[in-house]
């Protein structure tokens, strides 16, 4: 596993940005700890999500290229698939529910996305998704529960322990589980005795139930901020998290809004409220990073400026 | 003086941070030229302001700085010249109007600075500043009319130029004057055929109305969203802008909150809408610049994500 991620970073650094890891002493004082910020904000299309969509591409056969990919999705990796795709060349279908903001809408066109509407449930969107397969030929990439998109994910927190190889934790926030698994596997195979955590909104906990049961549990409802995090795990996702992350730290809507803001305002950079769920994550746990060497991947920084929470 | 601007350099340089270079082929295609966004941003204190309180500091005798300085600011130099002066063990008096937001007194105590407050008016501020010279001994420094803090404030322009040195323009906002003399200092020695140019609020458009009458004007009112571009020019920094800016560009207020909502949302940066006076600017006047080599200073981040005009 540890020459497959060394691969799938080589295959995919040329279509990525090498982002920046910042750091702060205002806000290590505040966190007790060192912290050091990965800022996938900073990446194309302005997320982690990039990454993922770029291998699960260069992955496919020539044939499977030409006929292209199809995925159904509102957020990020809408976007990061239309972009890898117009990168590469193919064609990217994207199935997006009728109730998806225009501005997003808009964003998948400007990366050359084929935009299939539909009703706004789970199962018009695999339906239609389904047909666009059958019509055109297009192969079916999931946002999170792939496994060529979850080692794509975990080369952010590659290039992070190349930069640092020493930290004592790598934090995620944990949604569909792909960031998080590709983490894990990095952290696993590059880290010195390095763990790997996540943090997850109170209101959407099914990954830290997950982890308790043994089995992919889901939410009933979604009412977060953390508007990326509202999917469940995956069965290929789902193992990897269970051998591999050492804790899920669950965070209040209060505890990752006071996160966000800190961010925002001593770190002056644009992150999404998932984003902000990690440093909740380790402010709620002071003590177990206490002095210790955190990374934290920022995962993105696509938000609607009219709707902050401040 | 291209052997003084070296020698602050170096003088400055342990004290601050090299601040990041950022481009973005999303903003080139808007903005129809090669934009390079120095980030003061990302400077100590949030903003371009520490580099020229530093320099004066450094500047003082022994026996001056043992007694400590004095300004009257409600903005950027009032936290800068307080941790500028913490950071060479000195003491900062800053006079501050008493309707000046708690956050921002907050922030100067955080920093060191003693406060004294006072009635909002210039006089009652240049009143209380001398009243604490004669009582305390401590050397009043302005925020921007002052040679060592003009030549402080080009130190950002000179970091630009040695990462950049073929660029045809810097641009950054114009408000009391200090940032774009230093700048165009920096410009004149460094650059190659390079051109310095400011970008002014229409709703304080006095050092536009200077640069056409060849005397410091004033502004009846002062309604602009770029708040830390509401001063005028002084006698010092005048006759350097006079001779080596190349022209101050007006721009509506409308084009400066477009300005700083494209820097927030396609950058992913936190930035003072001041700094987003100088992209304004080059959007206002695209043939000027097309395919042009642009610096542009971004000027600081400290902002009130309360008071957002998203």
């Amino acid at each position: 596993m540890k020459e497959d991620l060394e691969k799938v970073y080589q295959k995919v650094k040329p279509f990525v940005h090498r982002t920046p890891v910042l750091t702060s002493h205002l806000m290590d004082e505040i966190a007790g700890c060192h912290l050091f910020f990965k800022c996938e904000n900073f990446q194309k299309m302005g997320a982690f999500k990039m990454r993922g969509a770029i291998n699960a591409i260069l992955n496919l056969s020539e044939e499977q290229k030409k006929k292209g990919v199809v995925t159904h999705s509102s957020g990020n990796f809408a976007q990061a698939l239309s972009l890898a795709a117009k990168n590469l060349g193919i064609p990217a279908y994207i199935v997006m529910p009728n109730s998806a903001p225009q501005v997003k809408k808009a964003a998948v066109k400007t990366y050359g996305g084929k935009i299939t509407e539909c009703e706004p449930t789970l199962e018009a969107r695999e339906k239609a998704a389904t047909k666009i397969q059958q019509e055109t030929g297009a192969t079916f990439l999931h946002p999170s529960n792939n496994l060529d998109v979850i080692l794509g994910q975990g080369t952010s927190a590659y290039e992070l322990l190349q930069e640092q190889p020493d930290l004592d934790f790598v934090v995620t926030p944990v949604g569909g589980g792909g960031l998080i698994a590709g983490t894990a596997l990095a952290v696993k195979h590059f880290g010195k005795n390095c763990k790997c955590v996540a943090g997850e909104p109170k209101a959407t906990d099914d990954a830290f139930r997950s982890m308790q049961s043994g089995k992919i549990e889901t939410n009933v409802s979604a009412n977060t901020i953390a508007d990326g995090l509202k999917t469940h795990l995956g069965d290929i996702n789902f193992p990897i998290i269970l051998k591999y992350v050492d804790q899920i730290i669950l965070v209040s809507e209060t505890e990752i809004i006071e996160a966000l803001r800190l961010i925002w305002e001593r770190m002056k950079i644009v992150v999404e409220p998932s984003s902000a769920v990690a440093l909740a994550a380790v402010l709620n746990q002071k003590e177990k990073f206490k002095n210790k060497k955190v990374g934290i991947i920022i995962s993105g920084g696509n938000v609607d400026l009219s709707k902050l929470p401040f």
